[in-house]
């Protein structure tokens, strides 16, 4: 439908999807995966979508981010979804509360955003227009989203704990972290993790040791690891297999790292 | 497949998917989804195909509906599927049946008509070609989908029945009810009503009362309600949830209502 | 991803999906969905990743195949899921070894090579480039999938039996075969067909009758069969339902057709 009134408004515009998997209302999926595709983006308008709060008094906004050759205009609501790749674009330099259109559905106060809101904004800025869509609001006022928690632990017996979530689960199964390998520099030196999930003990009952590596081609078939991702993270994985089976974890889920 | 084809044999027209995810078979389903899609939709040829029917003489046709500014022309089977849309258009003025071309599969009867058959037909009319994609059927011939019934009935208490069902669940879960606000003026007045299956008896046994409300954040987290959705239609809903499983529902269930 | 990169370094360039749903690290299944598409594209390059080799030392190719009007380049991993598509395009002509790029994220040796690798080679092929997107590969090198086995026998009842394998299961449950119907000349003699998984017994004990028919419409409703598909393939049937779940099939399960 967003393609629809795209295409409606803004017939010379081409539409990129970049991802339509984000589970429902998951804003910090959403957000990740933005951050993702960001320094993959020729020049163009972001228009980012998930949102629970659809319906109530959440902004809807347009920001544009950078300067120069990098500014972006990002359209959407004002949950923090797009606040990560708005700092990665340089950070917001003007924000824009959209006015609310007449519905076309005037029996019904309920509203699909996304398709009556926000590309008709997309289009508006396609198109040139940008601080005529509605009322300025101070950059420092963008909802962001609380960061996923790292803690880098030595313990008692001279191993260090790094405890983090899982930020990402690919179709493949392979399990992003929260925690960057620039964060780890022992991490290089060490052949071999632990990895387990957060039970407040100090290790887990249930940890495996897997190997750390550069490459999957490291790892024999089905075999689990621990590897930098295509993304520049920390990942669980599994040859040819999905580490989320393998290890138990999904979004949101605590692992620990001990080496 | 069908994009290929298209991009073939009209290389100067876009393209856009409405959907993809109509159950297989479900005709009905496939009818809503394009009557939601059609009043946000520029100007264009429609390409729908739902069609258990393949490979038998069900007809495949092209319709113009509308006149002036609002006529469109449909290409799809002669199932029931495009009526709703086509008489939201205008009803249908002219209808074709469309020749079966050559195969270029000649070992094979078997067809897969949206590659072989509708997309050379949506090509020829985007290419300005009309009447002379086959010959000519009477408007009043076209298959029509049987309505989902409707039934309000004054209950011996001095309450309200509605009896609907469940036309449509999204992808969060809403599920969209055949009754029409605008056949109800009494539930406005009323705060809440009571949401059951349809077992014969004059109250479903296992029916809840839920509110009556005009947007989603008028629900507390994981609260279900009644309320008018995006398409102008009533629905079944739970704050950041799934109605459907909540209410145990699907398409074709039977509701009622009871204010 | 891939899409944005293919816009970003060739905005001129229409790019059209083919198909998302292979399942993971399936080469065969990608090869048949590439095979079956091929005679209904018009000109363009062909970019194919089903790659669980990804990050190990198997080749990255460009390929030419065929000649004068039917000449097309493809460009993906050298694990045989391009090749028999290369077949039907009249054989490779030239294969080129792609050159890696310097990574952007170099932090990371893990790559994604669809869109780091195969988008920007697809670009340059688009803008005119060829030979010198890395060095000569004799055509002869390219690795090549295991042919899916098809065995005739003459069984001592005078009867024969078919042994193949099911090689796709489409989205509704049908599931095609191995062996073509141009193989089976007396296939179109004999009115009916036991179906059954190959147990290494003279006839599978849970074996079905099924009718093999021209089209589904001579099949009563949840009626199983056997007939030529849309792409000219001995397929197992149910009409308005699933093959797969009827038989108890998938990819790679071993059938036997006898008659």
């Amino acid at each position: 439908m967003v393609h629809a009134v795209l295409r409606r408004l803004a017939p010379q515009v081409t539409v990129i999807d970049l991802n339509h998997e984000v589970p429902a209302f998951d804003v910090a999926a959403g957000a990740g995966s933005l951050t993702r595709a960001l320094p993959h983006l020729g020049p163009g308008v972001v228009l980012a979508v998930v949102d629970p709060g659809v319906g109530t008094n959440r902004r809807a906004v347009a920001v544009e981010a950078g300067e120069g050759e990098d500014a972006r205009w990002f359209v959407g609501p004002d949950n923090g979804l797009m606040v990560p790749a708005i700092e990665l674009c340089g950070g917001p330099r003007q924000v824009v509360e959209l006015d609310r259109p007449a519905s076309k559905l005037d029996a019904s106060p309920a509203t699909f955003d996304g398709r009556d809101l926000f590309a008709p904004a997309v289009a508006a800025l396609c198109g040139g227009e940008d601080g005529t869509l509605g009322r300025p609001v101070p950059p420092g006022d963008l909802v962001r989203l609380e960061q996923p928690s790292i803690e880098l632990v030595n313990l008692s017996d001279g191993r260090v704990r790094l405890r983090s979530v899982v930020t990402w689960v690919d179709r493949f199964g392979n399990a992003q972290l929260s925690a960057e390998p620039t964060l780890l520099p022992d991490l290089r030196r060490v052949g071999a993790v632990s990895v387990g999930h957060h039970t407040g003990q100090e290790e887990p009952p249930t940890a495996t040791v897997v190997r750390l590596v550069r490459v999957f081609a490291e790892l024999g078939p089905g075999e689990s690891g621990v590897l930098v991702d295509a993304n520049g993270r920390l990942a669980l994985v599994v040859r040819e297999g999905s580490a989320a089976r393998h290890f138990g974890v999904g979004e949101g889920t605590a692992v620990e790292l001990i080496w």
